[in-house]
């Protein structure tokens, strides 16, 4: 049997919720008009879906994936000499192997961060670059929330990383693909966390919560979406089978289903976490923010426990390792986990 | 009731056959390993099928669609001041909104066309080209197979223009959206029509012939492929659930699905010319190769046809129609559509 | 000895003129800001000329070459999808090595032409592309004057192009790598040619008519020309040196330097001409517009003329050669060649 | 007048050398064959120089200037998914407006540096990228010789770098803007500090050391410049009547010139130095191995003492200036300075 035990790996190893998958049998009947085109029906209600959630300003673009929905978004609201700030650790910057500066021909403009969030301040040295021809511009503020270190921002913290960008005539990207996470982590909606904060742009994630294939750009601000559609097309993003993409995200904003699968990640991590801070030996490094759990394990241990479990070490340096919940994980796998991780631990 | 009568606008209207839904539930079990890495059980059964039908020596990467497996193949192949040449009607020059231009930033040297075929004659004044440094320089030549007019290559002509590229250092390239509609009009298998005949680099399609989403790119040359998975997750086109492409891949090219497929798309693509050339007032313009059929119908009668049955307009210089058939097209839906159009043509 | 004849290669071939040496000599004095910036004397003199002849509201910024004005100027007024329709022989299209695709990431939509000239006309079937997301969207026409071809369009030609342009959201660029000799041909000046004709975009060239370096990019729109300082430096074309180009143009457009340099090209094209028609085995194949001859001479005399006076074949298929003329060519310069061809030509 | 002083803002404030001027004078005869090809007998020439100080295994290639031999330079030898290793005050990183981004489409994985210089070490944690499909591939790194800090790295501890960067699969690239001035300050010629170093590609700049334009670029390895002329030519970089920069060059490299113009620089910074060293309210903060003296003076007189002596603040933050000599700066520009400067601060 090729199945392996369910991972920590990532929340994306896992499958599809039932849900949506009923969702995309159910849209699997007759002809539709391909490419998300005026007569595509579901398309029309997806993005209804979402204007109820994020209000009726907005404009909403399905893209493949998330690497696709942070390049593009981000680099459509770009000349090639304006940058983009960005924490260091950001998956745009270190995980999507210079997709932006590919595409978009985009410069990153890179922060250090203890935790993954990033602050005004911090930007405030690139802003003296503003006029100056030698230097690319800054123009957007890209933050990812939750972050790639398990921390989330908090709504005002977000409005202040906005206000500071339109206060200095730049914009506000989210990447978030897990995006439900922080929102059931903060108890807030999508409305309160994005939108009401000023984001400018936003990557909506749902492939690590529980859909099988893409993800959403939002545009805030109607003008900047403007020829998106190209921009999409170009990027190689433009689904001929559109309502297979948007189908799943209609049902996955209904009946909060996108917050039932995040809680039940994030209630798995912080089980874990309970768990794990049970070891002597093991030290939770982060605080438990979303559906991620970053420990330091005793480095004799863990490749025996990969063979069972597999998770990535995050930091080469520290031995720090990343344990991910995912929309299907269960008690029982804690439980299998931990007792696995008991009989390697030493005594 | 929102759906419409099956069109014959494009193969990409139709939905999902059934077979591969089927896989796809099959596939959504446990955890599977991210990104089509090692253990990823289905995205190594979906290469051996590759294997089996196109030989040991291949390289295959799944991407999310066409246009994608176009601009990844050819622009790996290719250093910026290397051009590509292809008919000026490939899908590559004219409907991929400049992708190539923008991800590769790769010139297409275009060849006027009569029937989508390009000639090796036609090549060899870019030739001239060679060494002279103020001109790209020629390094692939595109071909599409099918054509964008319907038209289909018989082996000897692909592996003419194999032999052809090769002599001069070149490499040729086939846009196989609808390659399954060539085997089957061709009687041919893939390593015959493909492999054999000396082709570098394939653009393999399934969602025109029943997939949900997801194409193939194949090097028959391992070199060739040679740091793909980087260009691949530049292009945004690394899918995170991969298993969710491969199990489609692997179940369309077990038991002759996808010639299946191609052949009811071909069959009714030919009952419709049949049934069309009974009508005086329409000239079919082009020979019924695969699923689409190109004709004149008389311009007064179109707006109305196309609200019952939706079709493109090819030319809009001729009124040249295309009428596209699909895998689920039924002689019925032949029979309605023909029924429309005698109660709308004059007596 | 290393110096050659004058050729009729390109006049390129040609050194810098007297009058522009004695420039560059005279600011070679001391320090001076570097980059073109605010307190540097000579390019703000420059630029007082170009508003002298063109008009006030314009912007202009020196580069290097003529390849990086059309590159830049062009790109910096377009976004990625938007595309440019220029001749198939158009230097942009065809010598500039897929500079403007790989920098701009920018399609050429090309127009074939019998003498280099395009119309409102053969335009117009790309317009059909506005708002179809699978097409480049066209935004920019591009012209050459004096053509590749040796023709020259005449004012109201230009006009009409640009109203036309207008018309449909777009833009008008003129290559003017030879401006001047275009202007001498239709005994005008340049805001009559230009400014007054509607054109958004100018590469004004230099290098053919007696500078060592440099071209500038002319702006009519002072809107188009909004950041154009960082396009140039991503484009690595702003000198540091800034005022050893501005003070070759400052010069140029002194004292009708460059009408006195073109009228001497032009004058000698045309003495050229004349006693090429003397021979009855040599054929003049176009107009002698500006300063070049385009002719079909005996293919067997060629190699060895060229081993005298070097010119190029403009076309393999034809024979026709490309007599060029410079500001440098004398009358003498006419009888050598033609006394040399007499020889080689049978009687 | 329009004269300013002698500035201490950056060698590209001075004007061209006496004995380059002679030679433009001198090569400004007759026709050459143009953009460098094979019978300009002034490109010819100055490759052999080259030759003669650098090895014979070498190739060069004529660019405008600095930002586009190292953005042309280093991206020729990169595929768009392998990326450049740079100190993050680079001119390449910092002072280039993203050009490498946008032609190279190049991500540059930066180290933090106290001094400008990079050490093997700081490279060693890129590494763990390579074969990780998510990450870019570190290719080149670059080094600055002199660094954009004034400080200069010894031959040995290049020779360390192009070890290290060639036992990893990596080149070394030196971005030698003011190379005349590093051989200079550690008494070694070009070869030495350079070629039996182990450098793969170096820009080799003039601009700063009494040239009017052009920098070439030096690739040690005759495989890695394959088809550069068609990246010079795509990087708008050819110029028509080369042999005004090939000129240059051979001058330059002849009865050396460049060490007489950058002996006099980095002598002139010395006594710069040692004059400000007695001022006790200026602090000088960086060794000065070259020609330029980084100091912090008093924030109160910079304001006044710029008026006099345009220079540059090199850091808000400390208030740090840069006071850059050139090959033209003369002792009585030194005392002039420094009396300006006397008069200012309080006693």
């Amino acid at each position: 049997m090729n199945k392996i035990n369910k991972s920590f790996a990532s929340d994306n190893w896992s499958g599809v919720c039932p849900e949506v998958v009923e969702a995309l049998l159910h849209a699997n009947t007759g002809h539709v008009e391909a490419y998300g085109e005026e007569n595509d029906f579901y398309t029309n209600k997806a993005v209804e879906k979402f204007k109820e959630l994020l209000g009726e300003n907005i404009r909403v673009f399905f893209v493949y994936n998330g690497t696709a929905a942070n390049v593009l978004g981000i680099s459509h609201v770009l000349r090639p000499h304006q940058a983009v700030v960005a924490a260091k650790s950001a998956h745009l910057n270190e995980d999507e192997c210079g997709a932006i500066e590919r595409f978009g021909s985009v410069k990153i403009l890179e922060i250090e961060t203890e935790n993954g969030k990033i602050t005004a301040e911090q930007i405030q040295p690139f802003l003296h670059s503003f006029g100056f021809q030698h230097h690319v511009q800054p123009r957007v503020i890209s933050i990812s929330e939750v972050t790639e270190k398990g921390t989330v921002y908090r709504p005002e913290e977000i409005k202040s990383l906005a206000d500071f960008a339109h206060q200095h005539n730049m914009l506000l990207h989210v990447d978030g693909a897990r995006i439900a996470n922080a929102a059931v982590s903060l108890g807030v909606g999508f409305k309160e966390l994005i939108a009401d904060a000023g984001v400018d742009v936003l990557s909506f994630g749902g492939t690590k919560n529980g859909l099988m294939f893409g993800e959403a750009v939002v545009f805030f601000n109607e003008e900047l979406a403007n020829d998106f559609q190209y921009t999409r097309k170009q990027g190689m993003q433009l689904h001929s089978k559109m309502r297979f993409i948007s189908v799943q995200f209609e049902r996955y904003l209904t009946d909060e289903l996108w917050k039932k699968n995040a809680e039940r990640a994030n209630r798995m991590a912080r089980l874990l976490a309970e768990r794990l801070r049970q070891f002597s030996a093991v030290q939770i490094t982060r605080s438990t923010d979303a559906n991620g759990v970053f420990a330091i394990i005793p480095e004799s241990v863990i490749p025996e426990l990969q063979k069972h479990y597999f998770f990535h070490i995050w930091d080469e340096t520290t031995g720090e390792v990343r344990l991910m919940c995912s929309w299907d994980t269960e008690p029982e796998d804690i439980d299998a986990f931990t007792s696995v991780l008991a009989h390697l631990l030493p005594e």
